[in-house]
């Protein structure tokens, strides 16, 4: 390794790992699910070390973050001899599976069905559930949402059937400067290892993976709090773009397999 | 015309004619719409008359009523001899058939396709062009229509597709007190002409004609000013009733041919 890969190595984690404050276990899962999303995959004891060690996560800190993970049904941890093999659990396999699509996916299409839940203006809804299963809040009492309605929504009164295209006021509202900030820094990031990359730097395996993940991770935190509704349906907005460079970024630090990376580790 | 049949008349025509107060223009579109809806029907100025004065029309209201018809292209006039022909023009005949259907047809199948349009909070919509258009509102900004949405609405967000059935504090919003009440007198008079008709009263076709533009011409305000998203939608509500209700009773009340009327009327 020479000082300048390690430079830029360097460089690009304090970039990618210090805009973020993630949680440890939030990183596991990102690095499971861009390594290990077949079953069967399994990541080793020391392979995981190598890697989050690179990310700058203390011992101490993993630990902690697979006991919750197990304990949470996201990951099986097995002892071969004196190694722990670590894979997704069914669970966690599953909902890995869930979001690669929206994570993954070049461009993104349009739902082809919408709807619209209008609710009752004299109760309480709970807001918080629906954000959390994607809808979006567009006017007070109303929320749009992919695909078609779930049965038994209650109270509200359901249009469901296809959107228009997304008006100004809409727009604005959808493009809100915190969600805009976010792409903003993502593109810097991602600008950063881009231009290490075309000054000749070229990463180990181990390397790629961990950048790789930080990158995935950066991205899936901002596309999966993104409601249906979101700014990726706004024509011309920073998010469509985003996902290009981000898709554009993957293809040249391709995924090392898990058998080259333990190899590598060892 | 016996001394029983007149008072049966007459109390019809106050029950009918006094609940509402009508303008005398839109009774007689109400006439021409009940008895002279096809291409080249006529009405004699002799005819039109003799059924607006049982109705308690003065000859001057009426010409007034005329006049204002003429130049508002609903109705044109003919003079033949002495005698005028009137009827509703290219115009008042397309009007009148729009309107037909929803106040002739025995019952309301509900539209298969519905939009609903959400306005930019910091505007001001035309929220009275979109009722006179159907449209119902159902929270602040949001208005559902019958059918597609049209072209270039503009700044709204649209959804169009279907309709869930309609919750339960939708229902109250729709079937607000005036609306109800107005069914409510409807149907008192319904009851008024059934119940003469039950005792044996037989209205010569001249009576006929008159009683049937009544019932019809309050059945009329009522439907045409009710939004797409009306009280017939809502099951087990006054409305779908009274429509059943208008209909067996015009069923009981044969149209009379024109021919027949100017007969009976010379």
């Amino acid at each position: 390794m020479t000082d300048t890969s390690q430079h830029s190595f360097e460089s690009i984690i304090e970039e990618l790992a210090g805009s973020g404050n993630s949680r440890t276990w939030s990183i596991l899962v990102t690095i499971f699910g861009d390594l290990a999303q077949k079953t069967g995959d399994e990541i080793s004891g020391p392979l995981l070390s190598s890697l989050t060690q690179r990310i700058g996560i203390k011992p101490q800190a993993m630990r902690v973050a697979l006991h919750r993970l197990r304990r949470d049904g996201w990951i099986a941890t097995e002892k071969v001899g004196r190694t722990s093999k670590h894979r997704l659990t069914e669970y966690g396999l599953s909902q890995s599976l869930i979001a690669s699509p929206r994570i993954y996916a070049a461009t993104i299409n349009p739902p082809e069905a919408w709807h619209v839940l209008l609710a009752n203006p004299d109760t309480q809804i709970d807001e918080k559930n629906l954000v959390i299963r994607g809808y979006r809040r567009v006017l007070p009492n109303v929320h749009v949402g992919a695909g078609h309605a779930p049965q038994g929504v209650g109270d509200f009164l359901v249009v469901e059937g296809t959107l228009s295209t997304i008006p100004e006021w809409l727009q604005a509202l959808i493009a809100d400067a915190a969600t805009v900030e976010e792409y903003i820094r993502l593109e810097q990031n991602l600008d950063v290892v881009a231009g290490a990359l075309d000054n000749g730097y070229s990463p180990t395996i181990s390397e790629t993976a961990v950048i790789r993940a930080l990158i995935v991770h950066d991205w899936r935190r901002i596309v999966l709090r993104q409601p249906n509704l979101s700014l990726e349906l706004v024509p011309g907005s920073p998010s469509a773009q985003c996902r290009a460079n981000v898709w554009k970024l993957l293809a040249r630090l391709e995924r090392p397999t898990l058998e080259a990376l333990e190899v590598a580790t060892t």
